[in-house]
């Protein structure tokens, strides 16, 4: 087999209404599926407030440390949507109206009768030098500056904008998993799991408690991008266990 | 009213399986909706995987810029649990077995007939000098160390810990908040809210657009640790938009 390119990835979410509790959010899980579906690797997430500071530094640190950064949040058109300055900014470019953006939003108003007012204008804010990501759903651009996907936080929205952005990225080995569910506390199967991790470096295993029925039980997951090597790690530990 | 103290923290979320996107996280909107009640304030959260070097990383820049860090997840018998050492080098202390976390593990085995193995011996390895957090529902504690609380992540006793280390937490100026509910899409009252926002610099004013009953609406959302500050803003507003 060719050694195949890890791709690897960071989310920021941006938004005071997540860290106060009042939403809670469904981004991560959405992206972190998505992106493991497609062959990307998620190594990080970082959650911060509307402010400028806070965004600035988070997306300098991740965009530098991973192949691609997501953002989601902070680009409607109200006075705290503040994602697309802190991007420019990060950057070190200017921002303007984009004619671009301009022109798919006079078009969504227009159809309806409406116009578009200085708050929606603002929606066309775009970094100097990004591309647009389409918003099938509500028209206001997402954009892609650099390395950094910039999608809107509604959850219905930013999954419309991942679908629209998805061809454009590159993929690297999938990580396939395999989970093998086990009826006994975790503490009953962990010296000969650790034993199984050793003898197949190459697998990542982890367990994962739950409960079932009432029980104490847990998941152990394998991962590994190989499928043979997976496949014969969770054959001799499904034996190992009688499962 | 006397200046109020404001006390802020931060969570890290230890976990490959929330990266993967298998599991979907639970513990973040739980504390932040626990710590906003009581007076607390979330300003970050981190989710790194079950590496030791990116634990301990992000617990030594979380732990030195807010007042509190919770850390959720990797506390289990399993090998992939690692947090416990992880903190430990962090705050460069040793560990070992804890012979208060032994004793409570022995009761709550021995009380079933079972003994405490290598593998459930693991769960007490505490690192030097933390105090332990009650586990009611299957006894392992957490643990505290300097500004640091160390929880479980299945979110049942992750709420349970959250509950007993609660009275040891110094709280400050709770962050008050009323919403306003508005079905106009966010652009359409983007510059009055810009403007009421201006006038009213200590109240935080976030406009979240949602659909409601298929139709774009937002909810105007004013936070502010002064009550009365929060009211007249509050009721401004209403006045400004007829609502």
């Amino acid at each position: 087999m060719a050694e195949e390119r890890i791709v690897t990835a960071a989310l920021l979410v941006i938004g005071d209404e997540i860290l106060s509790g009042r939403t809670k959010d469904q981004n991560i899980g959405a992206l972190a599926e998505h992106l493991t579906n497609v062959g990307i690797r998620l190594q990080e997430v970082r959650i911060v407030p509307d402010d400028e500071g806070d965004i600035v530094a988070a997306v300098n640190a991740l965009r530098q440390r991973y192949n691609y950064l997501f953002t989601t949040g902070g680009i409607g058109p109200t006075h705290d949507d503040i994602t697309a300055d802190s991007l420019a900014k990060a950057f070190g470019v200017p921002i303007g109206i984009d004619a671009r953006a301009e022109k798919i939003l006079s078009d969504y108003y227009g159809a309806k009768g409406l116009e578009v007012t200085t708050a929606r204008l603002r929606m066309a804010r775009i970094p100097s030098g990004a591309d647009l990501i389409e918003n099938p759903i509500s028209a206001a651009p997402g954009f892609r500056i650099g390395n950094v996907f910039v999608m809107a936080g509604v959850p219905s929205i930013m999954r419309a904008m991942l679908q629209s952005l998805t061809p454009n990225l590159e993929t690297g080995a999938k990580l396939l998993s395999i989970t093998i569910p086990v009826n006994l506390p975790e503490s009953e199967i962990a010296e000969l799991f650790s034993a199984h991790q050793s003898r197949y470096r190459d697998v990542q295993m982890g367990s994962y408690p739950l409960l079932r029925d009432g029980r104490p039980a847990a998941d152990l997951v394998l991962r590994c991008s190989d499928q043979s090597r997976l496949t014969e790690a969770a054959d001799t530990l499904k034996a190992a266990l009688r499962v």
